[in-house]
């Protein structure tokens, strides 16, 4: 380099680390492989015919306002619409709850810049959402891993962490990225006792609510902590921070999503946006309010279920026939995920690297770990693919894990007779 | 409140504080105010017919990719045409020197984010933009403030501050907000020497560039960094990061800018990106591109010019005529902005009360000196208000000045009279 300046930012990039989204989001641009390894929602479903029809109302109707500067809180009649829908679900809030952000990763971003002090504290299920702690790590936060089961973060560990002093809980409560468990009733009610008692704030991330498949809608944590505080009429103003996004009900390159919290945290990000990219884009703002304002999301909510579903199904299916018996998978009641456990001692990165040369790819359960441990665990995303590209990708990764758990038995039964 | 929300964030927002901008852009929706106040560009000039097409077309041959989740560093396609665009200008630069941002606020984000520690220096010119000092404040920014005349920033002055050791030297060089001035072509080579000579890097900012009304184009900070270095064919990686943006010459309601850098602070910015919002819209990045691509661009930006030269000379003509004498005002080349000196002890801030109640807005030039100075000065937008508000406005102001200065004169003959 011709002037210095790596020494410039040195300081800045020790936490920054990992770009393993990003690596992956490459990788799936490659044509030959069945990817399992993003987060991808299916082109497929994506309103296209209403998204050309929206575009057209929206310039043709508002195109001065929808291509000019905006407020920083997001357009008010999109807020209005979330803030109808959110109540459907027992939450009592008003448009002045929510900030418009671009994407969920954005809201994560400044709930970090908001909170996090270097070396603070956070909560979390392990395995957790990597761009959570992607964003995290950039202010120099440390986790407190609580354990997590196929019904969630298992709560009774979570008031010993609480005694550490954490800064704020986070937590996935339905189909969870990258498990695919789901927070249990029980334990999302203990949740807001344990939170409201030692006085922490909960931070819930619900990007696949409406995205269930089986069983019966659980309320929000969001929900939850306003009836237990008896919030009836008047506007939230509990201990939760509620974030959901556009980008699974309607298409991710919108770059539109949420959040739902009590007004004064809501004007400290509205500071916060304002410094760091003064608002989201007016027109996509306009045309996903155009989109939705008639009701087609409810409808439209219904033929991404049925797609995903019969997705992940296939997918189920597929894993019983093909995969060796050694290998175990959780049973996600909606979402866009399932997690694969291997046996102890096997580590999905090396079973990564023989898949890629089968063409088939995932994400190592290691990164999703903040403190380490899921080496022998995977993450497989069933929305993307076609139900033939699941078939073929799961037969690919079925074959890649026999040969290996083969190979793996013969270096162990080698290393006992060498032993014994 | 509830909860204690307030002792969760205090920390962070001592430093957060003016709402300025949010507030002017509030004001400017009342319909009834003339508002020289917001840096709104005029939405007559919106290409909306062009935005329209390129919507079809992307949606009819692009949706599944233009809907979905893309890379970080932004679609290529655009940044190949930013990059041939630039290289008219003498900067030899490929599509991996650029990082597509969403709007140029979230460029001055990163920049701080990267490079700022709390109580670094940043040397600029006094005025200066003031979505920079809000992004910057947020890290805790100190300012050595560079004085400036119509001729831009007094290099002269730059070297002492240069001892100091600031992190980075930020100029607007062209038809700056606030003042209108624009950096002079002698000015400039010294800048980059010593800029050079100090080890210090320079951030250009550049939204206004080809919005200049009379005068030759004079080359930019980073070309003439990459002449004084002696590149020719090999891609650029000299002292400069340079940023513009797609609000000017496009629409800002898309938040789309650019930063062009050398490739290794290209690729921290797209780490910080990553972790800050994964990536900008891909929709309006296709969009962006499909209005661009043919050289559209080249036409739409004489409609500007010619739309903005017309309001400028309207509202210079009219202050010649309304303003008292004892107020003068600067000479834009281009941009959208004129500043305007009132006699020292006469406070901007107390003529805007005023001026509001009769109807007319503009900044008061204070908030745009970091370190303090500049009452008597008030920044007057000339792009957005039509001619003939621009008439009716510039009047409301000279009647509000004049009554005031009189008003002023009085109070000090009274002081005088007492006193003797």
């Amino acid at each position: 380099m011709q002037t210095p300046w790596e020494y410039r930012y040195a300081h800045r990039m020790q936490k920054m680390g990992s770009s393993v989204i990003r690596e992956l989001l490459k990788l799936t641009e490659q044509p030959d492989i069945i990817s399992f390894g993003g987060g991808l929602p299916a082109p497929e479903v994506f309103p296209v015919k209403e998204f050309k029809q929206a575009c057209d109302y929206v310039l043709e109707h508002f195109g001065a306002q929808a291509l000019q500067y905006s407020t920083t809180e997001g357009y008010r009649p999109l807020r209005e619409m979330i803030a109808r829908h959110t109540s459907r679900y027992s939450v009592p809030i008003t448009p002045d709850n929510i900030l418009i952000t671009s994407g969920s990763q954005q809201a994560l971003d400044f709930i970090g810049r908001l909170f996090i002090n270097r070396g603070d504290y956070i909560a979390l299920e392990s395995p957790t959402y990597l761009g959570a702690l992607q964003a995290w790590n950039a202010y120099g936060a440390q986790y407190i891993s609580i354990p997590a089961d196929e019904d969630g973060m298992v709560v009774d560990e979570l008031e010993k962490a609480l005694r550490i002093g954490p800064k704020f809980i986070y937590v996935l409560p339905n189909f969870q990225n990258p498990s695919g468990s789901t927070l249990s009733l029980e334990r999302r009610k203990k949740l807001v006792e344990l939170a409201d008692k030692y006085g922490v704030p909960i931070i819930e991330d619900d990007p696949y609510g409406q995205l269930r498949y089986e069983g019966e809608h659980i309320p929000s944590v969001v929900s939850l902590d306003s009836t237990y505080r008896g919030y009836k009429e008047e506007c939230y103003s509990g201990n939760v921070i509620y974030m959901s996004t556009f980008s699974k009900l309607l298409a991710p390159g919108l770059r539109l999503a949420w959040v739902v919290a009590p007004i004064p945290v809501i004007m400290k990000l509205v500071m916060t946006k304002q410094a760091a990219d003064l608002h989201t884009a007016s027109f996509n703002q306009y045309v996903a309010y155009e989109v939705g304002k008639g009701g087609f999301l409810d409808e439209h909510v219904n033929l991404i279920r049925a797609t995903y579903m019969e997705r992940r199904d296939v997918m189920m299916e597929m894993m019983e026939e093909m995969f060796p018996p050694e290998v175990h998978w959780t049973h996600p009641k909606g979402g866009m995920f399932l997690w694969g456990i291997m046996p102890e001692g096997m580590d999905a990165a090396e079973v990564l690297k023989v898949a890629i040369q089968r063409k088939v790819a995932f994400v190592p359960g290691a990164s999703f770990h903040p403190n380490g441990g899921g080496e022998n665990t995977m993450r497989l995303n069933f929305s993307y693919s076609s139900p033939d590209n699941i078939r073929e990708g799961i037969t690919r990764l079925g074959v890649t894990l026999k040969e290996l758990l083969k190979k793996n038995g013969h270096q162990q039964k080698l290393a006992r007779e060498l032993v014994g």
